[in-house]
């Protein structure tokens, strides 16, 4: 991978994959380009389709940027039926153009089981990594500081040593994109001591007390917003369920405060300054500003949005994939990974 | 339990268990009175103690519903070592109470663990259970409505039976104590699709459509406070990291907006409105409200509460073991538990 470094960096996006696609798809790379113009934009999908919203938006696309691809894999596509039923699909062939080198990042706000399973299948696998994972970045009550929570939903059922090598992976995430020096890392368990646990964190714990990583023992649920560590490394099916309840925390504060605001002018007047408040002081909790979760551990940069990524979403994912690639994450996750190796 | 129906309640009050005790556990017990005066209280711990503290506080505590104990577990000590080392405990005699039929409920904010121990332990558990759960309810975007996860952190590594025995015991708490009438059952899961989940969901699964319980089907980490459903179950380990995390959004929202509110005078006036906006608007999430979480499956009622409980929460504890009592509820489970059970 070294030798890709001196290369222009390819940014391949699926721009049929979001519920607007391929308009917003367009939009956000339009933008991204004009805030970053390093590097070379490869839109994966149907041509007549995104030159007909890139006339209709007035933008004026260059044709060579377009890979055409004939086929769509749909939300409710099954991952892995779809990936065989549909081999021309924009996922599948912008995953292809990743593992084929003619690009170094692939970027989609599609079916996420799908992009999940393009990204590992074809692209493939980073030597050391049994399992890819999927980080989720949380705000903490300490300022600037985030906790990125590893699996956030890649994987479930997943063993002791997945755990541990989410934490090598979090471990050069957290410090390359987040410039943290010298990250911390909790394992997600019911209790801080060390005679708390299932039978995955008992084992996990072990791995993890002792590597060479900076593990700082068991964290609880409340030590995410915290700021407690850096890391923290849990089973994908925790992971997941605690991304979509936070996600949903903002939804029932929007709802209460609306409900409060039917009461009354006096309390319209009132939400409305709540909600100014809460935009500002909770902006980084908004999706849109850090776009996309990356899949760490394949042999490629994958950054995977929800469905309904605003063009926004899909700039800030765009320039995320390009900042990877500048920082060279996969040589570092290649060379971390044989470093903390466990040696049996 | 049916004859017991017919006695006046008798309410244990562990008056040694919390970080306050004994004062909020007397404060808590003489405002319980105020308010319900149709139960015996029963004051167990250190005699010399609750009454001078009594006597500070000016309350004139009739001995007699002291019950003297000598021992006291504390919050820092190992719950199974303890019960044994400590048999003249507050916790250990409040429980013997219960099993001894000299009360019908018992109330502690003392060690978690070890009041999950002694209620399991010594009460006992109701015919058909095979694991006592705890109830976390969540606040919702649909009004009133509450959603209560099953389990929320009394054991981890459960199987599907408990899971299912969870959703039984659950569906009578909803229907006595919320009023649900037919309460629907969601399983926690990382996705709606019945082809998602781990080894634990697609078992539990199968037991959950089968039977005559009211099996809404998966829901997702964001259905819980969308209200999806009444009922949420789920291991242990997932319900107690998903509670410690949706108590630490209030803080994380507290910290932001006292950030906020730094930044300057209007800032200042600005965040005294969002704050009481959002108190009005959040009420039903402040935990002291319910006081505690009540341990089902025990045969007894058995109500747990937070370290740091205030006079407030212990008398909300209080009067929620009187309407545990009055409803009967222990012998409902007993019924439903045979009504619902899977014959093999």
């Amino acid at each position: 991978m070294t030798e890709l470094k001196l290369e222009r960096c390819k940014i391949a996006v699926d721009a049929m994959g979001g519920d607007y696609a391929p308009k917003h798809e367009i939009l956000g790379a339009v933008a991204a380009m004009k805030e970053d113009n390093n590097f070379d934009l490869i839109l994966v999908g149907d041509k007549e389709k995104i030159l007909k919203i890139a006339s209709e938006e007035n933008i004026d696309l260059n044709e060579k940027v377009i890979y055409h691809s004939t086929q769509v894999i749909e939300m409710v596509d099954k991952p892995i039926d779809a990936i065989k039923a549909k081999p021309d699909s924009s996922l599948v062939v912008g995953a292809k153009l990743v593992r084929e080198k003619k690009a170094h990042a692939f970027v989609s706000a599609g079916n996420t089981g799908a992009m999940m399973a393009v990204s590992t299948l074809i692209m493939g696998r980073i030597k050391g990594v049994s399992r890819p994972t999927i980080g989720a970045s949380f705000p903490t009550t300490s300022g600037d500081q985030k906790c990125i929570v590893f699996d956030a939903g890649a994987s479930v059922d997943s063993k002791p040593q997945h755990l541990f090598e989410y934490a090598v992976l979090g471990t050069i995430f957290s410090k390359e994109m987040y410039g943290v020096q010298n990250p911390t890392i909790g394992l997600l368990n019911v209790g801080e001591e060390e005679s708390k646990g299932n039978e995955l964190t008992f084992a996990a714990q072990k791995l993890l007390k002792y590597s060479k990583l900076n593990f700082h023992g068991n964290v609880e649920g409340r030590d995410i917003l915290e700021g407690t560590v850096d890391i923290v490394v849990c089973d994908g099916f925790v992971g997941n369920i605690i991304l979509k309840f936070g996600e949903s925390v903002l939804n029932l504060l929007k709802t209460r405060v609306r409900n409060y605001a039917d009461k009354g002018l006096i309390n319209k007047i009132k939400a409305l300054i709540v909600k100014s408040v809460l935009k500002a002081s909770l902006s980084d909790m908004d999706y849109q500003t850090h776009g996309g979760v990356p899949l760490l551990g394949v042999n490629g940069i994958s950054i995977i949005g929800h469905g309904s990524s605003s063009p926004l979403a899909i700039k800030n994912m765009i320039l995320r994939a390009k900042e990877m690639y500048d920082k060279n994450l996969i040589k570092k996750f290649e060379e971390a990974l044989k470093t903390y190796a466990i040696t049996k």
